[in-house]
């Protein structure tokens, strides 16, 4: 702690993650290994939060209206701390691909400054802080990519009143298959579509499903893990959006991926697989599928990352 | 299996089951180790289902009208078998108390048939044919008390079509403590009053409490157990057809009970206990409480038996 203390700056990966996962709507989120931002943060001597630079992404400079600058000072208020800190951030993760973006940048900064003063609080105890970022950013203070990146491995968020978040175990098999079509869509209107009622048959078989995949961790039973991903409530309202989802998680299926469905609120998808070669082979049939559609895309293949923020 | 072909008659403890279980409405139920029916199950010459003889409760004589009857001739039906069966039922748990009675029958026949007849079926494949003894008795062919009895432990009855059912893992420290006011309360009626439309927040708070739960038995976390029962859609509504729900749940909660919910449709309820000392504490609260309250009551208190049905 002492040593940290005397830190004066850190270095940091801090990962995109992927929220709801089908059935966990809200609740459940994953942590990807290799796609991610990279940040630097350094002890200033001025007592502010400063965004000191951005590259990759065209994003606020200004600490309040920055999600990283909102999550740091959220956690400096918490300790009546006057120490100030410059941010540096490396966007390799585009905002709006619903990878997470945001919550990397949120739980990057909270994570570093908490090394920078010693360990304060436990990661998860900086959820709460990294969530004032993702208020900023789409109105809604959740904690389901925020968790994963600052815990690594799959998040439950049991409960927000009080706030209980649980880590569940990895598959070290699974790989998650990103695919990010570069259209506009945000966060807000992507939640603004949802139908705030639900038949109540269609809620008892998503529960159904969200414990079947969480018994499905503990038994690393990758198989009903993907009979559980299924979404009957989301899905089918938000996948209209998403240019050619009904074609890409055909193909999921017939290449052998355990699951497909949308990665948070989209426009990404995600294709669960089990092991690398069915997740190379898939990644060939989606840059082969979306190569003639005339939409810039990025494709991403990641384990998932049980650490989470990695200290470079 | 030749040796059991050979077995004219079997003797069953067809156990009680609490289903539901708060946030697992319909998907979730658990087993009774010292409440329940005993059953005689004999091989007849007369190439039918009978009910030779029923003590305890005033319950169908004719087959067909009978769950245990109609249970039965499911099996015969799917294995295209003609041997007959007389079936003897001894019933301790009452008719309509919302602990599985029915599912009890219903399960305890297909169980002592298919050993009688040389094991032909899992226990995991009994379930569909003991769910007819279900849908007699309620006009819904549901596994989440017909599930648990068969196969002990917890359920989980991922989904109907499919039929899936997982067991999870038993913690050996609990004790369910139910008390079951005899007032009358059948399970259609239960039913009907449930909302068939709810807000997605409260499904999302459901989906949350009931994924917690399931990584709370798979961690043998008693206490998350307990901060897992909770129910925002069907015990409020519920709890209004039981005489002191409020009472019976703040007596719980103050003696340090787990939880507290319905138990399947009600009346029945249950609270969920760590360890024989709270439950015996707990017992006599609901004892003294309801002793002067004019309503007959029964009151059990049982580990989880992780067995289901029983050979006598």
């Amino acid at each position: 702690m002492e040593k940290d203390q005397k830190l004066r700056e850190i270095k940091l990966f801090a990962p995109a993650t992927v929220a709801n996962l089908s059935c966990g709507y809200d609740v459940l989120g994953c942590c990807l290994d290799n796609v991610g931002d990279e940040m630097l943060i350094r002890k200033n001597d001025k007592k502010q939060i400063r965004i000191s630079k951005i590259t990759g992404q065209d994003l606020p400079m200004e600490a309040d209206k920055n999600v990283a600058g909102v999550a740091a000072k959220a956690l400096l208020t918490a300790l009546g701390e006057s120490q100030g800190f410059d941010i540096e951030i490396e966007k390799n993760i585009k905002a709006g691909s619903g990878i997470g973006s945001s919550a990397a940048s949120a739980a990057g900064a909270v994570f570093g400054i908490n090394k920078l003063l010693g360990t304060p609080f436990s990661n998860i105890e900086l959820i709460k802080f990294a969530m004032e970022g993702e208020r900023l950013a789409s109105g809604n203070a959740h904690a389901d990519n925020v968790a994963p990146a600052l815990l690594g491995g799959f998040s439950l968020v049991k409960s927000y009143n009080p706030l209980e978040v649980l880590s569940l175990p990895n598959l070290p098999e699974l790989r998650m298959l990103i695919l990010h079509p570069q259209i506009e869509l945000k966060t807000k209107d992507s939640r603004s579509i949802i139908r705030q009622n639900l038949e109540l048959q269609k809620a008892i078989n998503q529960w159904g499903n969200l414990a079947a995949l969480v018994s499905a961790l503990y038994t690393k039973d990758y198989e009903l893990l993907g009979r559980s991903l299924k979404d009957e409530i989301i899905e089918p309202v938000r996948s209209i959006l998403i240019p050619y989802f009904d074609e890409l998680k055909t193909l999921s299926a017939a290449n052998g991926a355990l699951g497909f469905g949308i990665s948070g609120s989209g426009p990404s998808v995600f294709a669960m697989c089990k092991g690398d070669k069915t997740a190379e082979k898939l990644k060939a049939e989606f840059q082969e599928f979306y190569a003639d559609k005339n939409i810039d895309f990025d494709l991403h293949l990641s384990k998932i990352n049980s650490e989470g923020i990695k200290v470079l």
